[in-house]
């Protein structure tokens, strides 16, 4: 099962396997991206101290948006919205200037009026170009997987014609801390924590349409390119609200914590 | 006034200057992106037989969509659409797996039910890295403008939950042919013909939030950096519908023709 990061250096973004695990935790630096192997540099450093990047650059940065049952009717209650379980799996699109690391602060814009509400996600990194898979060889193409953050202003997400500000503010897409090749995208638990305290948790196995699924069907008209990011959706309630100061963290046991310090903007 | 492009290597994707017109056309090869002064390798070739790629690859594909009021107009009346004019420049997204340079084929899927129709665009290049830019210095991060021919699949506009199918299957954002620096986005004649008949044919000057507003807004909320590409949309009616064999050509005498063939997925 191997496990890697993007740190920021002096040089430079740089990919790095990870080895061990919390305080004791190690990185080695790589000469080029892991989707193809790893080939390393021999320098070797605690993780600890280090600055996490988002693990990729997303060519494409593919978003299912909708994908749990229990979250549409939890929106459609909560927050008075007419979100309808989707019929096919339409892929739905974020982009690269949210993305924010591990440990990156999330900055609120100054005039935005709220609420901002976590949406903790699996998200599968493509380490493979691939068009035209088959359910039966969809994950071939998946170097592994890590968590995603898609951080909402509802405010915007009511008045804006797109999705632009209530989904793709810059940092609001926090995205790590690492990926993990080798364990089942339809088996994993995934929670959400605010300020330490437990706010949501699910399995992926209820996912509305597989990643297989979305992966073949995507592939029927769109190809995927090394380093692209399917984010998974997010399943039950996005609440707390949240507000500077606090600390979002999303969980997975077999991938890591993705955490983040909200501030707003000076 | 500058003019560049990129063009297909066997070494790899190269920036080239451009420097005289038509069958006389040459390219100077560059050893990086333009965007912050051309350094020129010194080798220099026709540009006839070379293969244009997309001018830039962008780090995000960002898209007005609805910005002329005779386009929405039309869509209504044409394809009973309930399109609004926009009260507020937000910005929509495309996605980089669609693009294709200019003589490069236009794939159609082959189930896609269509009809299949083009929307001639231009397009603002990204040059500088920017936030909080105003209407008075928004230009400035702008490196040039292209063209944009953001084809749309109406059947899987109509059926799907996101634009995906309708806008970003492969092939289906031809840009290019160059990227041609200081001229006045507000003022340029656009036009689309189909197998060499003129089929539309609109002036920038009647966008509905000009891309100063664009940058300006946009700029509150993301930071754009170099290579982000800005589709302004179109005006006007986007028929006749296109099928395989058609040529399709998007115009702007200040810029150039942006060219390519439809072909059936075999």
């Amino acid at each position: 099962m191997s496990k890697w990061c993007r740190i920021a250096r002096d040089s430079g973004p740089t990919y790095a396997l990870v080895e061990g695990e919390g305080d004791e935790a190690e990185v080695t630096f790589l000469r080029r991206a892991p989707f193809d192997g790893f080939e390393t540099t021999g320098v070797r450093r605690p993780l600890a101290g280090l600055t996490l990047l988002p693990p990729v650059t997303p060519p494409n940065f593919y978003a299912a948006g909708l994908n749990y049952a229990a979250h549409i009717d939890w929106a459609n209650a909560y927050h008075g919205m007419a979100l309808k379980l989707p019929t096919q799996a339409d892929i739905g699109y974020r982009s690269a200037n949210a993305l924010v690391g591990s440990g990156g602060d999330i900055v609120i814009p100054k005039n935005s009026p709220g609420p901002i509400e976590f949406e903790g996600e699996l998200v599968a990194v493509v380490g493979k170009r691939a068009k035209h898979l088959t359910e039966a060889n969809a994950l071939e193409c998946i170097a592994g997987y890590t968590l995603g953050n898609d951080l909402s202003e509802r405010a915007y997400q009511k008045s804006d014609r797109t999705l632009w500000r209530a989904k793709n503010i810059d940092t609001f897409k926090p995205m790590g801390p690492f990926v993990v090749g080798g364990i089942d995208p339809m088996a994993q638990m995934i929670s959400v924590s605010v300020n330490g305290k437990l706010a949501s948790e699910y399995s992926t196995s209820k996912m509305v349409f597989s990643l297989q699924h979305y992966l073949a069907r995507m592939t029927e008209f769109v190809t995927l390119v090394p380093g692209d990011v399917i984010w998974l959706g997010c399943d039950g309630p996005t609440i707390p609200a949240l507000v500077e100061g606090d600390v979002v963290a999303v969980s997975c046991p077999a991938i890591g914590v993705l955490s983040n310090r909200l501030v707003r903007e000076a």
